[in-house]
């Protein structure tokens, strides 16, 4: 034991080492070495850690960090436009042309430190982004996000057709851009790693998702996508490709389903046979409340997913979905839950708030390893919650799982008094310091 | 015409005369002559008010203040709590014990400040809300309302069956205790008035029902109550009330349905015929998203109420509902007006974000006559959204429809600048300045 490389936080310390199930050490410690967890101690601290300075954070809460499996960085200044359409046109009306803008890399520098920042305020200290299809742009977001020290697996956007002029790339362009793109990032950044992102299937031809999963095998980076968000785009798959039995069928026939790990976001519309496939093949869906509601979407059927062995995170989409702060977008996870429970005649038990939070911690936080809890060996992401200003305001008392509650449905950044990453605490980003 | 009772003010203005019709006059002037709006002006302003000062906001949004037609402000500090429950255990295990509180006039006191505090911060400018069975703390909700500068209608709560030992009253009691409510409360305050408020049908006897009705004849005050929330509490309905044809009937059999200006809240699982009767008796509905999916209740049919022309304005059901801000009830009105055109084979179009807005001042606002607009003879109710900071960083430059969008979506009260309830200025309450 390096006891210089030794950290205890003391709090009121609350996880989910397991889907649903609330762990709280009320007045606690909390025992980090280097970037990871050795244990967590109600009462008295081993001796051996006798002697070593204890951060005492008093009544503060100390939760996981959060995790957001699905962000498009360069929407960030789209949030809460266009939100009169469905997801087809809204592509083409908002996202296409603001995506656009991100070859000039002035631009995208100033939307890339404004967004990092924002990650770092709202408590995501794990994200899975999608860049622009500019390998400079995105190569950039990489350094913001490693230089304000959080993590995240960020991608490089192909599209090879249907995609306007101005963000449409030529096959081999994508694939050299991409592994250029690879080789410049992969191993440069302690947290901060590159994914293979092909935006959709209807954008980016089969020789082009061919040779994403030859890139993604040759260099061993997981791939992200999207998947069955929309009914026209399920049948537009459909049109494209009549070969396969169906829209994941799609991308695992290219080799970008599962055989290196993957994300697919939203699945709001896969059947039986793609759910089962999206189980063998440990296939993540990150799950966009927010997002679903927006563009008149649907709700996505998570307990189905979850009861059928489907690993789930939650996710922004951000500009699709306006709320970066995952806390909220638990809560409506679990208020979309509640009409799924309508829509399937009760069937389908509505989520519990610690079952939200699980999802938003340790079942995106899996994607990364050992991310998302406090189990010995996890790595220390985590938050430290001050709610006292407006949470405890001397009327009525609050247990430890009330006041987390509370934080989920109504806390804000204010409340957040510090934030770690793998160990280390981290600051508001620097360059940020003009972005107010 | 009495210049010194006239405000000029300056900025950009927004507004829904019609249902869903955005009205935009950028740098234009409002006139404002005691409480009601005049006239606003883009360009030049009329000669006759040359030489009065005016106030000019600069780039700031000046929108109509926000309407709340159905808040409990007792179960204000039960925000957050206890959603994993359904409507009717949820009342035994945290709404009936909070509100036997309220006996004790001290608590009530830190509650209803804070309340009012929080109205005041969100611009929340009109609000038609219950308090508890206890009329000395309603009396003080309703001089803690009135000494803020809010409006608002509050009701000294009826229960006198199937409530708690604590809170149950009897008939006798809870007929002299509301009629004494109204003397002490009637005419008091300028924009504070009372309302009958039976809890709802299965807590009120037929006895209590019938009186309750003669009051608010002999009084002429408005009536308010619940209806058809949740499936479980239709069915208890039908059960306590075979005579009647269905939940509105029962409210209509005792003159509580129309008869006096109406707020029915929730109205999720009305039948056509219930409908057509609330069209008729000009019965409103209080539109509460946020509750009904806390609760599991489902999503109101809203659409089809509007077509069949039952007047409609949103609510925050706090605590059912825990988002006090009416903007974000408006945003999430819009999210599941989308999911219920799903749910509707997309025969009922979901809505846009100035029909929302629109339900959010004068919808609802229509309740007290003319509020919620600044057409002419309007009272002006105002926010002055200064959006700044973050809303214009300088990367993208947004049209002032959508700044009001993002305001809807993504807005807090750091941007709410100043609020005006019928031609004045209101600043923060003073009873509130150690309420942090």
């Amino acid at each position: 034991m390096m006891r210089n490389q030794i950290k205890i936080l003391k709090g009121n310390i609350a996880f989910t080492p397991v889907f649903g199930q609330l762990e709280i050490l009320a007045n606690s410690f909390i025992v980090i070495e280097g970037r990871t967890v050795k244990g967590a101690f109600t009462g008295e601290l081993p001796a051996k850690y006798h002697g070593i300075t204890v951060t005492d954070y008093g009544e503060a809460l100390i939760i996981p960090g959060f995790v957001d499996l699905h962000a498009h960085a360069p929407q960030f200044v789209n949030r809460g436009l266009g939100l009169d359409d469905e997801l087809l046109p809204w592509l083409e009306k908002y996202t296409f042309p603001e995506e656009a803008k991100f070859s000039d890399p002035a631009y995208a520098e100033q939307v890339y430190q404004q967004f990092v920042t924002e990650l770092w305020k709202w408590g995501t200290t794990r994200s899975v982004l999608f860049g622009t299809i500019h390998k400079e742009a995105t190569t950039r977001l990489m350094e913001l996000l490693a230089a304000a020290g959080l993590g995240g697996y960020v991608g490089k956007v192909n599209m090879d057709r249907n995609a306007p002029a101005s963000l449409r790339e030529t096959t081999e362009q994508s694939l050299a851009d991409t592994e250029e793109f690879i080789q410049q990032t992969q191993g440069r950044y302690e947290l901060v790693k590159p994914i293979i992102t092909p935006r959709f299937a209807p954008s980016c031809t089969p020789g082009l998702m061919t040779g994403l999963a030859a890139l993604a095998r040759k260099y061993n980076t997981p791939v992200q996508s999207h998947l069955a968000e929309n009914t026209d785009e399920v049948a537009l798959v459909k049109a494209l490709h009549p070969e396969c039995r169906n829209y994941a069928g799609v991308y695992d026939s290219f080799g970008l389903f599962g055989q290196q790990p993957t994300i697919m976001a939203h699945c709001v519309y896969n059947d039986a046979s793609e759910i089962g496939l999206m189980a063998q093949n440990n296939v993540y869906v990150a799950h966009c409340p927010y997002s679903n509601n927006n563009l008149a979407s649907g709700i996505a059927p998570v307990r189905n997913l979850i009861n059928r062995q489907v690993p789930v995170g939650l996710a922004s989409d951000i500009a699709g979905g306006h709320e970066i702060f995952i806390a909220r977008v638990a809560a409506m996870a679990v208020q979309v839950s509640k009409l799924k429970w309508l829509e399937t005649a009760k069937r389908e038990p509505f989520f519990t708030i610690p079952e939200a939070f699980y999802l938003a911690t340790k079942g995106g936080g899996s994607f990364f390893g050992k991310v998302g809890s406090f189990e010995p060996g996890y790595e220390f992401d985590a938050l430290i919650i001050d709610d006292s200003p407006p949470g405890r305001p001397g009327i009525r008392q609050y247990s430890v799982e009330e006041r987390l509650n509370r934080f989920i449905y109504l806390g804000d950044d204010a409340s957040i008094a510090a934030r770690y990453v793998a160990g280390k605490k981290i600051e508001q980003p620097k360059f940020s310091a003009d972005n107010g």
